[in-house]
Parts: structure tokens; C-alpha cells; sequence
């Protein structure tokens, strides 16, 4: 539908933006087999925040357990602030999506702050009547 | 059109996104009528961090003003960043929209700085042909 | 299509957010030739961090090569945070943006801090199958 440079469709660009809408609010409210669904069901989380990367349902999902579990020890709310998406759509019902994305820290009865700034680059699928995360590479900017 | 897990129409994401694009150039920037006019004549704004409801188009107006006089006489310039907008239509005309809500705060002549990070869920409801909110739920992070 | 206060379309709506979502990974990732290309040939850049404005597609080139090379003689990565997009649509082929810009820079192997804040508005006009820029104006919270 489109190259590199070349205008992606408005309806993949609606439903991409709901869903990295989404996406945070399954993570950060701790629904997370919710976020997990939102890769495919091989889908692969790769982050040098982590010691590896994180495939499949499963282990997804203990991935977000142990995400929210830190989350909540440190009597912290956490929050993944995503911002400008590029969405790049080489070929029919697959696209590659960048986009910022700021950790956000807050104590509860304390303080808010920005904790990382990353960028991701996103490859998805579209699976059935869905976009789904095949693979996200994440990038630290204090890493560069 | 769509249920809770299911794809809104782009012309929704479109216009939902339109209308939070704008509203917080409206009160940020002093336009307390516009801010007011994004809710319905009866809308309701509800927020941990003010004592009661504000409810009603004039209610409204008098507290964006409240807001936006505050922020002048701390000599600062407010602003809310509204980032991963969740739309969910549950009917036709109605529909869920929830999203993050950053507040900076930049003194004039000197630091910009986050105040505090929030998030909000909002029941909308199309009026004639345009979105509006019937009632918004504010959440502070750290009041959880 | 639309009025300040009325509906723009949905296309619309969703080919100016993938302008400003990839503009930004442009200027922030180095390619500063596809930065000054989401401006006309003619384009003007307008800001009050700089002493003069910046117009034409070598102009904006050479600004961006000195925005790029600063962030990394400073050894951090800066980045151009995008949200609040308001679009105003007063003829055919021509609108009007407004948004917030948040500058973030990461220290490579520190911490993340928001620099500045500010807002711009953008007169972009449609050139061919694409949507850019004929002139930006930024303003600076803390010099208002």
C-alpha cells in the first residue's frame, strides 16, 4: 500500500494508533495477558534493559507479571508514554512502526519522573481483523 | 461498530483524536469557552485534586479560568499533554476513550518540569456532528 | 472541508499524524535531508532559540546538521516529543497545525531530563501525494 516514504491507507493508520493506544494501559494497569496479545502468539520482545528476549504468550505474560510486581514493590505506578508513530507499510497486512517511548515513574503520596527515554521499532502483522506485534526491538537513548 | 476489543471506525479515531488534539490548546492556552464547549451542556469533570465536581458549561468556564489565572499568577505556563488515546465504542454515538495526562509546568524564564502524571477515562457521546464529553474521570498516579 | 471548529476528514487527519510522527525520527536519527524535505523547497522555520529563521531546503539541511551534531558533541541524544496535535483545515490542499514539542536529551550512560518545553503552529500545504510544511513557528513556554 505504500512505500517508505510513500502515504500509509487512514484505516491502518486508525487501527494502529488504537493499537499502541491500547497497548500501555494493559501493561502499566497490570492486564497482562491483555498486553501480551497484543504480539502474535510467537511474538518477540527484545530490550537490552533485559538480560534476553522474551517469546510467546507465556512468557510474555510473566514478563508483564514481573514488570507490574517491580512496579508495585517499589510503591510505584509505572506508565510507558508512546508518542510519534511512524508507520511504514511494505507490504499487504505487514508494517513496521517506530515510535518514542518515555517511562514514566510516579510514588504514590510522592513524586513524578521521567525515567528512560527509548525508542522501539515495531514489525506487525495483521492477524485476522487484528494488528499484532510480530517482533519490537526497543533502544535505550543512554545506550548510544 | 465495535466492541470493547474490537476496531473502532477510522473516521472515529479521526475525529476523537481532533478533539483531544484540541482541547488542551484550548485551556492551556485561555480559551476557557472552547475547553468547556468539549464537553456537552451537562458535562461532568471529576478529579482527586479538586474538592468537588464541575458540572455544566458554566461551571466549566469558571473552573478552566481558575485553572489557567493559577498558572499566571505562579508565573508559569501549564500545559496538558494527552498521550495513548484508547478509544472503545460500546454504541453507536457513545464510546470510551481513556488516555495518559502529563502536566508541565514552565516558570517563565526558567525551567519546564513535570508536575505530575495522571491518567482519564471519558464517556463521549456525538452531538449534531461533532464529539463531546459527557463525564471525565481523572486518576493521579500517586494517589493510588 | 472543514472550518476552525468543524471536522477535518479522516485521510487528512491520519496522513498529517504520520507527518509529524516521522518528522521528528528524522531530525532526532541524523537524516537531515529527510527532515528538511517534510518543509517545501521554500519552507521557513521560525524559533526564538535561534537568532534568525531558517528557509529553503539547504538552509533547513544545514540547520538540522547543527542541531545533530551539537546533541552529540554534547554526547547526549536529543529527541522531538509530538503530541497534541490540533488540525485546522480552511481550504482545500492547505491546514493548519498546532501541537506541543517537549525536547528531551539522554546523556549516553545517564539520566533523561525534559529540556524545554514548547508549542509551534505549522501552515503546511499539500504538494503532489504529500503534505508539508510551508512554515513553522515555534514558541517557547518560558519565554512567553
Amino acid at each position: 500500500m505504500s512505500t517508505g516514504t510513500g502515504e500509509v491507507d487512514a484505516a491502518t493508520v486508525a487501527e494502529l494508533h488504537q493499537l499502541y493506544g491500547r497497548q500501555s494501559h494493559f501493561i502499566d494497569g497490570g492486564d497482562t495477558s491483555g498486553w501480551a496479545q497484543t504480539f502474535t502468539d510467537d511474538g518477540e520482545f527484545h530490550s537490552p534493559s533485559y538480560p534476553e528476549p522474551v517469546a510467546g504468550t507465556d512468557a510474555l505474560i510473566a514478563f508483564a507479571e514481573r514488570f507490574h510486581a517491580a512496579a508495585r514493590a517499589a510503591n510505584e505506578v509505572h506508565r510507558h508514554v508512546i508518542t510519534n508513530l511512524a508507520i511504514d507499510e511494505p507490504g499487504e497486512g505487514a508494517a513496521t512502526v517506530r515510535a518514542y517511548l518515555q517511562i514514566v515513574a510516579t510514588s504514590i503520596g510522592g513524586e513524578s519522573r521521567l525515567v528512560r527515554m527509548t525508542t522501539f521499532t515495531d514489525r506487525v502483522v495483521r492477524v485476522g481483523d487484528r494488528w499484532r506485534i510480530a517482533r519490537r526491538d526497543v533502544r535505550r537513548d543512554d545506550a548510544q
